[in-house]
């Protein structure tokens, strides 16, 4: 590997005058500066930026913690992340953290040891404490999708159990009584506020619903295969089923047709986070909007300005979630609960 | 920021004696190790991953450019490397470039600044001489889907040609003669070798397809459905299609749906890449599998080899797609062609 002494070897001069050329220092002639440059495009030298960032203490780099970018909710949080990067010159390293504790703990890990001085971090597995003491560290970390007390001006939140309210309301409202949960597998918080909403919304209504209508899966298309097939199982009579998220939603759809079950003839089904695939479910799926990208573009916009002391500590960021009214929600029809074709009802 | 010379002054020893303690030099005593490492722990110092990269030339990280870490195919890809980085215990920093050479080139740039030795590269927008360029600096990087002369060693292909070539004929063997094709806008080789394919499948039976059998538009859902809905108000009267990918199968689905237009009873629809969301479309799609889990891991497998000069110059890696038959293909109907409501035919 081409180093700066052998650009200095070449130019004829010091490593330290190199050095002071690609800093942009000033106390350097034209001459010397041309000769560096020309050693540099010579020998293909590249500046190392882990030397620069020593020097500097700051990055060009902005860092992005996400649960897994093949999740289209986390492509979508990325990609607002990129688009502020790319207005300010900046760059975008990701890191996963796969739902796992310590993944997501070494994931800011390696982002601060990079020094990237500012990051945007969807945390679900550590401690308040631990996120706390990171953000003591690093000005410029902010968290999405998490409230941790103190940092409040650092953190962009989302209401998930008005939103839970809003969909279980809603198929209320539709005459449904018999309305199920099919959950995530991980115990996150997201998972037990939108449980907690749907809960709740049943129970404003005098129903308390029996743990046989909670399904639950990974949250994905395939777990929400799974549940769903799951939950066809127990023979509970559902009209309506109110979904963790839209990746769910879109697989139990399909185990709803593989049985011959209609939606939203024979069961309504609502989902949450309204990613782009739930334009292009049969049928197009009625959902709770999660605003993630306006969220992720204020984290990202917080995390520059953390990065340089410029915070309004006073400041919240709550958003509300919104409900999108698409065809997989109708009234509840008066012909008695759906049948299976062995004649087993749901 | 806590700094080396904090630790040197708490723990009463020389900045140089910090550093052989923290990078595990011998000629250090228990003793101070540890009056050391207690002032490591005391004041919460990390050591600085960019100090320790140009100590030792070396980064834990695996790199990975990719063009749209938001869509489902590059995301399979990531996870796949990831998979492989964690055996062994190396971590994962993604770049995108948003399908733009200047940002493929940025990209790049910036993971070799970093001195991620591993590198695996998802490039199609800089020429063979670039990449050439690229890969004489780092060693360990490695290119997926694309095949750079000279260096096809450190290069992971994929036959798209006769992916091509497969769907094409499967349309044909079911007796379909009017055969679409649904391109991506973007001028990459990819897109170039699939309509090859599909071409030469046609030209092998006689048949010259006229310009308005082609639409184009984003290889994503949105693109995939805007598409369709030009090709139908076309009139060509088309019987079966074979789209890019099946992100924009799926965009299709619906616009056919939306349509009146059954498939496969009146077209049938072959997709390419057999992303995840192929099996949850109504109907099942029909698709060429592109193996880009086993190419990521093979592209991660060649990259940390080459990172320590253990590459075979020798060996070759290109992979062939399969078909994967669902539901979205049937046979030619002998009922005259596709008509909207409007009585125009497709």
């Amino acid at each position: 590997m081409i180093t700066i002494r052998d650009v200095a070897r070449l130019a004829g001069v010091s490593v330290a005058t190199v050095s002071r050329v690609l800093n942009n220092s000033s106390a350097v002639t034209a001459e010397t500066r041309d000769a560096v440059q020309q050693a540099v495009d010579t020998l293909g030298y590249r500046p190392n930026a882990n030397a620069q960032a020593l020097a500097t203490q700051v990055s060009d780099t902005i860092g992005v913690v996400v649960m897994d970018v093949s999740d289209p909710f986390f492509g979508a949080l990325v990609k607002a992340v990129d688009s502020v990067a790319q207005r300010v010159q900046k760059h975008v390293l990701i890191s996963n953290s796969w739902h796992q504790e310590q993944e997501e703990r070494h994931a800011i890990e390696v982002l601060i040891r990079q020094r990237c001085n500012a990051l945007v971090v969807h945390s679900k597995s550590l401690s308040d404490a631990e996120l706390g003491n990171f953000m003591d560290q690093v000005p410029g970390m902010v968290l999405v999708n998490r409230i941790v007390p103190g940092y409040e001006y650092r953190c962009v939140g989302l209401d998930n159990v008005s939103g839970a309210l809003m969909a279980t309301r809603m198929l209320l409202q539709q005459g449904h009584t018999r309305i199920g949960y099919l959950g995530s597998s991980h115990a996150i918080e997201d998972e037990e506020q939108r449980r907690a909403g749907w809960l709740q919304a049943l129970h404003e209504q005098g129903i308390t619903p029996p743990d046989v209508w909670i399904g639950s899966g990974e949250p994905d298309m395939q777990g929400g295969e799974a549940a769903m097939v799951e939950l066809l199982g127990r023979n509970v009579q559902l009209t309506a089923l109110f979904t963790y998220n839209d990746s769910m939603a879109t697989g139990a759809l399909t185990a709803l047709k593989d049985n011959g079950i209609l939606v939203p003839q024979h069961i309504s089904v609502i989902g949450f986070d309204d990613i782009p695939v739930s334009r292009y479910t049969d049928p197009q799926l009625t959902t709770i909007r999660y605003p993630i990208v306006s969220m992720a573009k204020m984290a990202t916009e917080l995390a520059l300005k953390g990065a340089v002391g410029e915070l309004d500590t006073s400041a919240r960021h709550f958003f509300m979630p919104t409900l999108v009214r698409r065809h997989s929600v109708a009234a509840r029809q008066n012909v008695g609960p759906v049948t299976l074709s062995n004649d087993s009802a749901m």
